[in-house]
């Protein structure tokens, strides 16, 4: 099968139905004034920027909101809220923020708590240890635009301390979430063109998570789909890696590797071995390695670990030692969940000495992340230690966060496979189910009459009578005549069971209508 | 003369001096490797973001932080601190945070805060009302992508409040300080080609804020330079704009207007029929206006106002209504100066809805700007109202700061026209003096032979001898054989007097020696 061929028509398609503009608003404005009097327009604007596709935040989620304003209405439906499944957001879902954290940002906030009797000796530590590296004692001066030096060394510390092998803070970039990173190292890889064949091509994962597939849209770089092993745990094969890159030379020139792991929205978790044999296929094929490891703290299977791709490199020896590989953490996920303050890092590593002095130079034309955010990170990285004040609370409150995500990875994987038309691979680890469902063919032909991808039209009809929202699987990508949907596993237990009871009723009532 | 000839060359030789990478790190990395082991090197990795220069933390600054540690190491200088005088950082400089906002964040971030009795009830209710708009009652959730609607809502009313005229909620999107809502918008700009005649113009003021160069840069948009005319207190001339345009027309398509106004780093301020003259030309010649108001706060002159260029749209009129306009504003400037939040918003009114619709697609895949950034600006734009409990003290550390800054300005203009060479513009608005120096012609051959500009190197040896971190003025661009020095206003009073006692003795010196 031309696998190559089939996501290019896939993704013609699924183009169609994400990112273009509605029709019905395109004629005049709302004075009734002819487009023609605007300098852009759809004609004249980025075309690059047309093309981007969000799915994660897509029509379902506007639709998802619109229904959230009809229920405060007072309209009747048959459920009384909406559940935003969508995205991977564990607090808006319910999940308490942990205690520490927050008690060390808001003195960094309010210096006057620092006196306050409330807080932890521990906290007080962490607030004047991180306000001690900003500029005049405030969280409202401008850092360094990699961040603060204090809190890129307690980094740097943390990936020694997860890896053995030593890390160097200059090689520690804060970033605004781990979106800007890769977003950052996406736009040191675009070539001197836009268009045509010497533009440069990006390895990503199919499924994957959309923030690259809209990056690679909005720099025009040439997006290199390698397909996951959906029937055996979502694996990732070095073969499919060669044969995707072997079908994208005559569109582009490949320049780099990207990899989810633990996998968005596949909850796969990479073994040691696959990661070696990823990172030879990358040295033979000359590939920059990019590594979104922001699921590293979420693993649930039995018998997974997560292994970082900088440990494995190092662990290879001095033949690999060179090679380019840029590591992504984030605020957002693990056992914080504090999506809001959009605090990430990245470390880079082999980078060459002049590429490293014009990233550092484009940096620092963006200022800085939030200060804030920074100070987030520094509460991920430098934890209370054992001996320390809030030592006993804190480990118990990660430990129940992460024991309960790991409860409704298994609830949610085994009640969609309890599900007839169901098939969930294991949650080995991050935030998400993506299970696959057996579209009737009737559902297909219905949906193609609605001008709508059959999963969308599945999380559409689900929403309208569930109230729960999912990102239907063409948001991610899949192999051509599957079908999934991608349901975050962070409502919490309490929520999960009543919301399956009315998921499997309107499952059956689908089945029953197209089977 | 031809400018833009002038301009080019003067581009052409910045580029040289601060965007370069240094020739004595390029050979091999740390290793001995030779560089062709790498993926990317200067010769693959992206041109445009080679290309880009940021003077504002450029050389002079990466040398100040070398001074400090050096300082922190016991080595002897004419000096014992150094004076970051290059960025607008208010806070790195010694001003105090105001109570009011930081007291709202401190209880967002840790809602166990609202019952302390110590807070006061303004506070708390801005708190909540902040807190009430998140999801789940926290801040570590994601906001929408435009901000958090809450906040939108009080900048509409700030805005109606500000210019007499509706403003429309759904128009405000909250961006990570002003500095990203600039970079989407000059995204949008972009054509489909980022080389040759067919790509974006966009208009920018010389001297201008450097993230304008340093964004078009890596969009390779064609920066059209319009010159202030330094004698006539860097007034905006539109005949200087028709001769811009009409010189870039053979480069480029111009699609834009750049203005910043409080200006920076010339500090000028637009009077009312400047901006209507500005208004008419872009509508003539079919460009979007970009606004950057960031200073509109900062108004020194007796006889300034500041003019926002919506209500001057707004008010010429319907024959006007329908033009695009783009304005930005910040929580790091001001009397807040809480640069370290990355608060800010922009305004977009009259943008073709297909083209808003792909802004906002766009914007959905950057997921949010930092909520505790956006809680910042809810508190700029929703400060204490008479009664309440919080006004009299905000109101009286508002007034102190804006006051402060007007007799920094004053001081500053004043010094610097008291010495020999030095010519100073009234400050009349932002946080900055950029006054022109009478360069010895022999220090203009010294420097040359050094193969530095020769504000880069009077800068270089003002650091050195006395500790003052400048901005040398061809980092902002500046009229061939003019030569200038950005200096904030920040510093306070009594550390600007002895400041500039070393700095009139460094200036005598510097005269002895190559007049």
């Amino acid at each position: 099968m031309n696998v190559t061929r089939v996501s290019r028509v896939l993704s013609k398609r699924t183009l169609l139905m994400s990112s273009a503009f509605p029709r019905f608003f395109s004629v005049t404005n709302g004075n009734g004034r002819l487009e023609s009097s605007k300098v852009l327009t759809g004609g004249s604007m980025n075309p690059f920027v047309k093309q981007i596709e969000y799915a994660v935040r897509g029509a379902i989620v506007i639709r998802a909101s619109e229904i959230e304003k009809e229920l405060k209405e007072g309209q009747s439906k048959p459920f009384d809220h909406v559940v935003k499944a969508n995205i991977g957001d564990a607090h808006a879902l319910g999940m308490k923020p942990l205690t520490f954290p927050r008690q060390v940002i808001s003195m960094c906030v309010n210096p006057e708590l620092l006196d306050d009797p409330r807080f932890p000796a521990d906290a007080k530590d962490r607030a004047r240890r991180i306000l001690n590296g900003t500029g005049g004692f405030s969280m409202g001066a401008y850092s360094d635009s990699a961040g603060l030096e204090v809190i890129r060394k307690d980094v740097a510390k943390f990936i020694e301390n997860r890896d053995g092998y030593p890390a160097n803070y200059k090689d520690i970039y804060l970033t605004s979430g781990a979106s800007e990173g890769i977003r950052s190292i996406l736009k040191l890889l675009q070539t001197s063109v836009n268009q045509g064949k010497e533009r440069a091509g990006v390895m990503i994962p199919i499924p994957q998570y959309p923030l690259y597939s809209a990056s690679l849209s909005e720099l025009n770089s040439y997006q290199i789909n390698y397909f996951l092993d959906e029937d055996n745990s979502w694996a990732l094969d070095t073969d499919e890696l060669k044969r995707a890159i072997d079908a994208a030379r005559s569109q582009c020139v490949p320049r780099a590797l990207c990899v989810i792991n633990p996998g968005n929205p596949t909850g796969q978790v990479l073994s040691y071995e696959n990661i070696q044999s990823i990172i030879r296929f990358c040295k033979q094929e000359k590939l920059v390695m990019l590594a979104d490891e922001v699921y590293q703290a979420n693993i649930y299977a039995e018998d997974s670990k997560f292994h970082s791709f900088k440990k494995v490199l190092r662990d290879m020896g001095p033949e690999f030692e060179h090679m380019e590989l840029i590591s992504f953490h984030s605020t957002s996920k693990g056992f914080l969940g504090e999506c809001g303050f959009r605090g990430g890092y990245m470390e880079v590593v082999g980078l060459d000495p002049e590429v490293r002095f014009h990233l550092n130079k484009m940096l620092t034309a963006k200022l800085c992340p939030s200060v804030v955010g920074q100070a987030m990170m520094g509460c991920l990285v430098n934890p209370p230690q054992p001996g320390e004040e809030s030592y006993e609370s804190f480990t118990q409150q990660k430990t129940a966060v992460l024991q309960s995500f790991k409860e409704r990875a298994k609830l949610v994987q085994d009640t969609f496979n309890s599900v007839e038309g169901f098939h969930c691979n294991e949650v080995m680890g991050a935030m998400y189910s993506f299970p696959k469902i057996d579209m009737p063919h009737k559902a297909i032909i219905e949906a193609k009459a609605r001008g709508l991808h059959p999963d969308s039209f599945y999380a559409m009809q689900l929403l309208e009578e569930t109230g729960l929202c999912v990102v239907p699987g063409n948001g991610f990508g899949q192999r051509e005549g599957t079908f999934h949907i991608r349901l975050t596993i962070l409502p919490p237990i309490d929520a999960l069971k009543p919301l399956f009871e009315r998921f499997k009723a309107f499952h059956k009532k689908f089945l029953d209508k197209y089977k």
